[in-house]
């Protein structure tokens, strides 16, 4: 099954979410200022796929987890923000409860 | 901040859970028999980086979402798994719950 590479919907939700432009979030992750903007462009774009440390460089900038820019939908993206705030044990109360009563 | 990359182990995690070898597995995505299991043992030992369509064939075999790969703790890993079984209107309403409550 070949489906969408979900990294450039994600990507372009959080910037425009912490509302700094593609240029500014490039130097921020360590890029050149003459290059940044067209390379975050390539990103956002899908025409390159970012490297696992520029993805968490742009996840820390962003504020949100380095897997939410692998959620194929908006719901388990929205999720997995949540769920990055969370302590482990809350996290761990949220898996038991889950695996008891599901999301009721 | 330098952050361990986190496919590796999870990697290794979802298919010691599938009971699947190195080998089978990299065939199962279309890998040549013969490289198969050294293609895959190079993947979770770090030293290369599947590609986003590695990893979606990978996660489909597995049965996994694709985010899981990049949670970066056990617990997240295990919620990205449960969230990943729900439904569209499972899903917003624990997006509700956790808005309105937090984890309790």
């Amino acid at each position: 099954m070949v489906r969408e590479n979900p990294i450039p919907i994600r990507l372009k939700q959080a910037r425009k979410k912490a509302k700094i432009t593609q240029k500014d979030l490039g130097i921020k992750i360590g890029m050149e200022p003459s290059s940044a903007s067209g390379r975050m462009n390539h990103y956002e774009k899908g025409r390159h796929t970012p490297d696992i440390t520029a993805l968490q460089r742009m996840a820390d900038e962003l504020g949100v987890p380095l897997n939410y820019f692998f959620c194929e939908d908006d719901s388990a993206a929205e999720l997995a923000c949540l769920i990055d705030k969370m302590s482990e044990g809350e996290k761990e109360l949220l898996i038991s409860k889950l695996l008891k009563h599901g999301a009721d």
